[in-house]
């Protein structure tokens, strides 16, 4: 947990809160815009590795589904809730293009379940923080993946490096049962809405 | 939905978002910061009813509750999985203080359940939004109120106001349980993590 805190903490997330804020009443020049579009929130090892991308908990938040222990013999691939996040480069592509642009990241991190109960009704309420995954769309590094997505898993948040899963790890469900792209979009009711296109 | 998918899709949006790309790699003067830190996201009528926030689903999410109607009887109180999001200067505020600005706006947005079945488990996964809530604290308008913060409810995604709530629909619940200055914060990992006290 140490490393996150660290991470989200670190100098970097007031200056772009700060700037967020800026921004909305300050004129954007077309140059800036450029560059803000070009970003590239991945960052790798030189095998590949994914280096834990920063302050994801300020990107733009595109949906949680769950997983709870209970409904899966106390075994679900991903425990429990998924909050799921896109870069916010790529949010502001997908919602004037409708696709995922090239140099994507999403972020799933997981929290367990807290508890079941509270004063607005019975359910699953987050609890602690477990775990983080990362996919990437990069058709230079991993163009012999499906639709040139390569998916990452850390060992903990202090873990620096995203691990490249095998392609039988991740990307055959994805493949087979994502509405777009290898990304459920499904299940993301602010993509859906986001895509000025529909 | 209409409204809400033209709210999001204004030209304001792209500026935000052009903007906080570019901020990364922007110094920000003091002045600006202070700016932020000064924004007003809540603006009412003469009434005092809220209007509708606009650009929510780019603020800074806190956590992902979920009150299924198949485990509430089919009348939970808030119809299904609960969405949370925080105002990016409130935030700000926040991680440095630990408390909740004059001014912030928390918002909750509502989505249906989709699915219980996916590759990735059995569980909830997000349908299609169905509701819209908000609190604001302000300190002059509504000294009345327990931690001066006054609860709206949105009838649907087209009606521009919220309508300010009855102290005993809301505040009641959340003054009894919530762990934080009214707010669920121990249902609000994102929240816990960011306090920079901690």
């Amino acid at each position: 947990m140490s490393f996150l805190k660290k991470t989200l903490l670190a100098s970097i997330a007031p200056i772009v809160l700060s700037g967020m804020l800026m921004s909305q009443s300050t004129p954007i020049e077309a140059s800036d815009k450029h560059h803000g579009h070009d970003k590239r929130y991945a960052k790798f090892t030189k095998d590949n590795d994914l280096l834990q991308p920063r302050d994801y908990r300020e990107w733009v938040f595109v949906g949680t589904s769950i997983t709870p222990n209970d409904m899966n013999d106390d075994n679900p691939a991903f425990p429990e809730f998924h909050n799921v996040y896109i870069d916010p480069a790529s949010w502001g592509h997908w919602k004037v293009s409708g696709e995922f642009r090239e140099g994507a990241v999403i972020v799933k991190e997981l929290t367990s379940v807290g508890t079941k109960e509270a004063p607005s009704g019975n359910g699953y309420f987050q609890g602690e923080f477990n775990g983080i995954a990362a996919m990437v769309k990069d058709s230079k590094r991993f163009d012999d993946k499906p639709g040139s997505w390569a998916f990452f898993g850390f060992e903990s948040y202090e873990a620096r490096q995203g691990i490249l899963q095998d392609d039988a790890s991740c990307s055959g469900c994805h493949k087979a049962s994502a509405a777009d792209d290898m990304v459920f979009t499904q299940f993301y009711p602010v993509l859906r809405a986001g895509k000025s296109s529909e």
